[in-house]
């Protein structure tokens, strides 16, 4: 097998030859179909708070769909021949591309307890490109903001996370469903995708009486704003990290009864409930196709600001 | 009957005598048995923005327990001769010495939906002064933040509401308890109590693993180094107002997956288990007693800093 290798922070990843893997106990082998680039690779490649996170040297490629070729024994879910995803905050607690050899390589060697499958429905890249961007806005509106039919839901940060929330809240019937951005370019897209209403502050939505207000960009201002103009009773979810603080009005929270949430990643049942959406047309992410060989140019791209969509990497799938 | 009537903000209390109310339909008329006498009290008195919660003139008085002594058509709950409180913040929505003439009347004409029976065990100045600082912090605990044995839970403020609320605790066997106090005296009174350990700074804590921080002070400081402090996945819960603004650090908060939730007032549920723990004798708060012409020199008291435990004003109950 082959794949890029992470040595250290600054460093260019090195395109590695490896022993193809053998499948452990309660592990499987998938030859890699797709995989998915992100911001967090920038981050990884560039910024030495990472260098903690990382089993170096590491193949990187934390988003990762594939065709199992291999199963370990023990495993009892899955066979050879199965579309699988892999969950990156699965209950193994192990995140490929940072704690074992992932997607930016040809093969990986993953714990079965981490998989999803991926109904025949979606391509590999659709499958890839949902696991980590999709799995973390969905969980976020979904899970922990327990979004619903009927409920006043707006959206702050049409980004890479906000977009997929808006289109996940749209085809599950979310008529209430408004979006906040600055930029008008993401202003555009949220129309189009099906906001009710798109507005450039939070602020501009104090008589909607929203029950839930999702914070993509967490940008300080656009988190307290948001906790003062969500409802009585009403919940605030922080999921971006645009701001390291946050200030928040204290009397309004009190008196008004309001909570403030985190969320970070997901879980299967997050990437399980997208497939569904997506096999059944409700939700299409754009996607931006790469080679295996473009994949350092492709993370030079998302520095760069360059990227349209979710950056997937396809691989011969023959 | 005769009370203490609120006519605005900076005048005194007047004295005066009315008619006795006469119980209309879903209402009971309550013989005052004992008020209690609250720093909110002092906030009316001097600070304008409650005028608008007030439906001045108006006996003042929100701490209420006494003796049903008629019952109006369609109570069929209570019945003449039963002990009870008003929930201040109970289903009607309406509190007492606020909405309606309250307690520091000798008669009050309540809502039967807001009423909580007192139990034998109970004398009727204890029940009146568990109606709001114990309720309040009763809720704050135990129904936002779902404290129970087993749970590692610390207590900032150790003042009002704090001092009832780790009693509490301690009545229901939560060993791993901590307060947290910058005063030498409340931090003698928690020990007292039987706080597991007492600290100044709730960052002390850090290697304790809290499930939950209840913050009663509300400094500022206090909430953020409460949310850095906790466990990943833990809660803290806003209750005191010391200051207009918290500020949080957001990469400790989403990364950690915490939540901060804010509580105010309470029910009538909660009301009816903190009799509970009286009657079981696991409770049993300082009180500081006066009469019914004390009542305006009470709440000057107050506002000197002078009062040790809650005053209650307390009636000949002949």
């Amino acid at each position: 097998m082959k794949g890029w290798q992470f040595t250290k922070t600054h460093d260019p990843l090195e395109l590695v030859e490896k022993e193809n893997p053998k499948a452990e106990k309660d592990h499987v082998v998938i030859k890699t179909g797709a995989v998915g680039l992100c911001h967090s690779d920038v981050g990884t490649m560039e910024d030495e708070g990472w260098m903690s996170l990382m089993n170096a040297p590491v193949i990187m490629g934390h988003e990762n769909a594939g065709t199992i070729i291999e199963v370990g024994e023990g495993v009892t879910d899955f066979k050879e021949g199965d579309r699988v995803a892999i969950c990156p905050t699965g209950p193994s607690g192990l995140a490929p591309g940072y704690a074992y050899d992932g997607g930016f390589g040809t093969h990986i060697h993953a714990p079965a307890s981490d998989l999803v499958p991926v109904p025949d429905e979606l391509s590999i890249k659709e499958a890839a490109s949902a696991t980590d961007a999709g799995m973390t806005s969905y969980h976020a509106l979904f899970n922990r903001g327990k979004a619903e039919k009927g409920m006043k839901v707006a959206l702050i940060g049409i980004g890479g996370l906000g977009q997929f929330a808006l289109q996940a809240a749209v085809a599950k019937g979310i008529e209430d469903i408004y979006a906040v951005d600055t930029s008008e370019k993401a202003q555009e897209l949220a129309k189009k995708i099906g906001a009710k209403e798109v507005v450039s502050d939070i602020s501009e939505l104090a008589d909607k009486e929203l029950d839930l207000v999702v914070d993509y960009a967490g940008f300080d201002v656009t988190t307290s704003k948001a906790l003062e103009t969500v409802k009585p009773g009403g919940t605030v979810i922080l999921v971006g990290m645009g701001k390291l603080q946050t200030t928040i009005n204290v009397t309004d929270f009190i008196v008004n009864r309001k909570q403030l949430l985190s969320s970070v990643g997901g879980d299967k049942e997050d990437i399980a409930a997208i497939y569904e959406l997506m096999a059944t047309g409700g939700l299409s992410p754009k996607l931006s196709e790469i080679t295996f060989d473009e994949i350092p140019e492709g993370i030079n791209r998302l520095h760069r600001g360059e990227v349209q969509g979710r950056l997937v990497a396809v691989y011969d799938e023959s």
